[in-house]
């Protein structure tokens, strides 16, 4: 644990009921440069939650589409030659327009020069990362533990929400742990990418970026422990998951939540 | 109300029964240019209702799709150079094979370039344009009442369904009101990309434009009225929605149809 | 029947069930080239068999993707300039590496460039080809015999699926049929796609080819007739499959299957 305290541990799932009700009271508008598999699943989790999604990658829209946006998600699945040239120009234009803006670095583990982008854009400073301990190792050539999270958190002033089995969220001065989720969110393609446009949906109508990290990795991981209860493989618990992101209440977030 | 009779809408429910039974008899082929959000939701919705989709949006291959299609969508949703050039090559081979086009105009009230796009096109004359308030605003330049749906209608030679709480259908000489549908179909990404799919599909089989969208617009929002009753959410509305317009008959059209 | 004896097909339910096994203990990368359609449905189907899939299209990522693949799908689906290339360098990649690949020939039928495309694609030596009549007829120039189906896997010393009612396994020595499947299965968009994308996955863990295109399609025809017993129309049915590929075992193959 680093910081003194665990005050946001503690505090997370209140302010995470009270994000629930922000998404659904302002309906956040959202605008995702995302791979091909992502481009459906993602807008129907955001539109769940209460976001209002906009998926464009031309480079001659991107613009507008992200100045009109209330935070813009960066996701570098199918990277090519388009979504190259349209992340420049949005995160160019999220920064002018102080529109906060998430970096979802996907198999960056498996392809170099998807890793040097991926470095590129770290430089341009996201608001926040959200990534896995392979994604991690690839970004920051250390091992993906919480001292290494933290360290690169803090050096690059940045907020990371590292997935795994317990999900952990940093930002240099705390960790946060989420211990909820369900085996089964691995088994439907895009579920982590449709994840960090909720968290981009979160820093929309939160102050606090480990709150808003928290907030989304707490609601996909109820959502998808709801989803699971009602599932009976990984085809119902895609649909399954939608329903419980569009039902989820903060009373199911207080009950269920493991944070420490 | 425009127009001297309201024939049209009394008969639209018995007509939407017969291209119902038209679409599973004859599949009509149609081809679709569609937005990288829609381009799997699209064939399905419009394999549920017996049309045979094809999808490319490749320069080099779509006029000979166009050509062997019974009608086609022209979708501007995630617009790029690609879709641009695919548009005007299939436009083209449309017109010179007699094969009705529709188009839908999403998202022009978020990106200037698109909607000088749009413009361009309905200079080609489409068969028919559905289109939202906002939709319809930023491509004539008025509100999006009755009266100026109609004079737009009148001027462009045009059939416009205009999608709303109530869907609107104009030709200029008479408006028919659908009151059909549910909120759910607000909360699932391409919902309406792929309802235009459908109109097109039942513009291959009906010579009425102003049938064709009526009937188009029937089928989806009485699908969705249907498979609101079942759905627990937006998740599984997108699932029950199919398998309504896979199952929807005449009879059901005629008994929940709230046209005027 | 072709060959000498039916030892393939009376083994080959007993095979599949072995399959099914290692599918899930080794969990084999697929790397897939296909359609705009097929990029959310594939990876979901391959991750509900247990194995891991990959998507990217660019050209300047797919060979470090396909090299660390263990079986490759090009599907030419949405075929244009940007798959065109990512198919050449992975299929020249693939073929260094000794990775197995498939090809599935979606469309061509209906479109002269993309066929001539996958007559060059026959000389670069898929090790399979999935397909169906119209297809094969374009590829071959003959009807969709029996005879002809095995003179042109001799041929081209390929092993071919041709899909229908029942399907065909041939590779110029041998002729295996499979009468399993549902009708809902043609209602259901990219199915066949993401079934030849399972068959790469059957070909990353089993030495036969035949036995490979055998399981792969067994797999999936049972999954779907499983499936159709819990649906009530295709948008179920989608979501009952995947249920369906990730609960299939041995037993249920070998008591389902219909193999001659």
């Amino acid at each position: 644990m680093h910081g003194s305290d665990q005050s946001r541990a503690r505090d997370l799932p209140h302010a995470t009921a009270e994000i629930i009700a922000r998404l659904r009271e302002r309906r956040p508008r959202v605008h995702c440069i995302t791979n091909a598999v992502a481009q459906n699943f993602t807008p129907n989790v955001l539109l769940a939650a209460g976001a209002i999604p906009s998926m464009t990658i031309a480079p001659e829209e991107v613009a507008a589409f992200v100045a009109r946006s209330d935070a813009l998600l960066v996701n570098l699945g199918t990277l090519d030659a388009a979504r190259r040239e349209a992340t420049v120009i949005a995160v160019e234009r999220a920064a002018e327009k102080d529109i906060p803006w998430l970096l979802d670095p996907v198999f960056i583990d498996r392809s170099e020069p998807r890793c040097g982008f991926a470095r590129g854009l770290m430089a341009r400073r996201p608001n926040a990362v959200r990534l896995n301990a392979a994604e991690f190792r690839a970004l920051s050539g250390s091992e993906a533990g919480e001292e290494a999270v933290s360290r690169f958190a803090s050096e690059h002033r940045v907020t990371i929400g590292l997935t795994g089995a317990t999900d952990l969220v940093a930002d240099g001065a705390q960790v946060v742990r989420i211990a909820n989720g369900h085996p089964l969110m691995e088994r439907v393609t895009a579920m982590g990418c449709a994840g960090t446009a909720l968290i981009a949906a979160c820093f929309a109508v939160a102050r606090d970026p480990v709150v808003a990290m928290g907030a989304g990795l707490l609601i996909l991981d109820i959502a998808g422990e709801v989803a699971a209860q009602r599932a009976r493989g990984p085809g119902s618990f895609a649909v399954e998951i939608l329903d419980a992101l569009h039902a989820i209440d903060g009373e199911t977030i207080e009950r269920l939540a493991r944070v420490s």
